[in-house]
């Protein structure tokens, strides 16, 4: 849905709109082509006619673009920033670009249709030796003491709160990531560089990996925090790693199915992975905690938000449009 | 889109939950025949049959619904609690309901097809003399000082940031309005009871009515809060008025034009209207600001949703399948 707000606060956030600015500043020459992906409001096509380029083409499907649009012609550069109500795979183009900027990320850059936009408009859109402005994102893990985010996730299904057996809600809840901010002193391990997202040579969206930890200290493990550094162009950046400056993303929380007790000798190895499934992201965590004696197995999870939402053969059957229910015989 | 931790955050809210359970207790004689409207994960239906329900059918078009089914089966309510994935406004029953439970409300009762469905519900699915639960909700405003919520919705638009000209888009977030939480000491007047949503009478899913405040201590007035009251059996309900227990909705914020210094003298005269307009509803809000000499007119703003989303003649000739730009014949 179309929400003004929250374009604003994008455009609020110093450290992600701050490091885009200075990355367009130094990558547009006078007398560039630009192409705009996901362009919102405009903001980022508006400055880099502000920076001389030649022409700019703001590409985004939501009606925010009738903004871009106005704002144009409001600062003079009607005649040089072209504004397509469009997703960038659906369109051509009559010239290749010298630049290609977007922030089509989520939480996380691997979400949605993020990648093959990027590789599309990467084989179809950009000049021979073009710029591409995110140029990688590199994504970060620790295992991660979070007992507030861990408990809102799972409390409300406990049984005690109204004697409701609620497992059916649990079960699918620990299947899933959520957005969560912790802080340094809640990571029990280093961090673990999972992988790196180069966009001028990415080709698959998928991205999967197997990370392993060593606990620092003791305390109780809820699970992993993801993380990315952006790198727009060399030196400029921004980051939702913890202890950053708070940008509108926070971090991604994977819980585990249940809390962990580690000491400081403990490994803990996850394999993780990201497949893109239609128009959305399956991720799947395995993990295993190894305690210091040989082939101690203290925790062993398999997690997938493939199994994060409820499947149910009756609902097939009731979800038909008009669906009656009888009366049984004895009238219930 | 499904969102189970969304669901979780709702049941984890003790005033909410708390009032709803209390009111169903209250409600449900042994043998009720019960239908929940927007069940969700069903916990309202579980608890209906746990509070000896006859009959409980729990309609709730997500799939979530699949949750709700197998936690009726995991409790023993299976035979009693009929699952039925659907809108309510699609479904006959085979026997009226002695009580109806919902919440279809967001932030504010008057969202989407909350009020219409009610009126469904209760015209079709209700036996004569049965009982809705909630019974009303009274919606209250203020006029509010909250320069950090309104400097978060105009503040990314301002010239000074990139030196742009965003005023396509300050017009726009002036036009709507949004959530947010104040507190009692931010109140410039007293509350204004605007209107009460009685569930057993109303017809109409719109509402208007003017309010006249009275300014009690001199401030900024950034526009004026809106909240309600819920009842759901006499004596039993919840608020998300300015210094209640917090909820999981906060009230609603409705900014004005532009900031207006307030003395106690001062009288402000707010015609707010609510009209259902498709699927969602388009408010609008006329504000006078009288000030103590006669005849004054400190400030007068008309605002409304209606000019809270862009509208761009061109975007409509883009938007279409795969628009091509063309190059000028100067090669632009």
């Amino acid at each position: 849905m179309y929400d003004i707000a929250a374009f604003g606060r994008m455009i609020a956030d110093q450290g992600r709109m701050g490091a885009y600015s200075r990355a367009l500043q130094r990558s547009i020459a006078h007398g560039s082509t630009v192409l705009d992906i996901g362009a919102g409001t405009g903001i980022l096509s508006l400055l880099a006619c502000q920076y001389g380029a030649r022409k700019v083409y703001a590409v985004e499907p939501s009606s925010a673009i009738a903004i871009a649009e106005e704002a144009a012609r409001a600062n003079g550069f009607a005649d040089r920033m072209e504004c397509i109500q469009a997703l960038s795979t659906d369109i051509r183009l009559p010239q290749k670009a010298d630049v290609i900027i977007s922030d089509l990320r989520g939480v996380l850059p691997l979400f949605q249709q993020h990648l093959p936009s990027i590789v599309d408009a990467r084989s179809r859109l950009l000049q021979p030796g073009g710029n591409l402005i995110p140029k990688r994102d590199v994504l970060w893990a620790a295992v991660v003491e979070t007992p507030r985010s861990y408990d809102q996730l799972m409390k409300p299904w406990e049984r005690e709160r109204f004697d409701l057996n609620m497992a059916a809600a649990s079960q699918i809840v620990k299947n899933v990531w959520k957005e969560g901010r912790v802080t340094p002193d809640q990571l029990l391990t280093k961090p673990y560089r999972w992988a790196t997202i180069d966009y001028l040579t990415v080709e698959s969206p998928d991205v999967s990996g197997e990370m392993t930890f060593q606990v620092e200290r003791p305390g109780t493990g809820h699970g992993f925090v993801l993380w990315f550094d952006a790198v727009l162009e060399e030196g400029i950046g921004f980051s939702n790693a913890p202890g950053q400056p708070e940008l509108i993303y926070s971090s991604g929380f994977f819980p585990w199915s249940s809390p962990v007790t580690l000491d400081p000798a403990d490994a803990v190895s996850v394999d993780l992975r990201a497949d893109l499934v239609g128009s959305d992201y399956v991720w799947s965590w395995e993990t295993r905690v190894h305690g210091k004696d040989p082939g101690q197995l203290k925790a062993h999870f398999r997690q997938s938000t493939f199994f994060g939402a409820p499947l149910s053969p009756t609902q097939l059957r009731k979800r038909g449009g008009r669906y009656q229910p009888a009366l049984r015989e004895d009238g219930e």
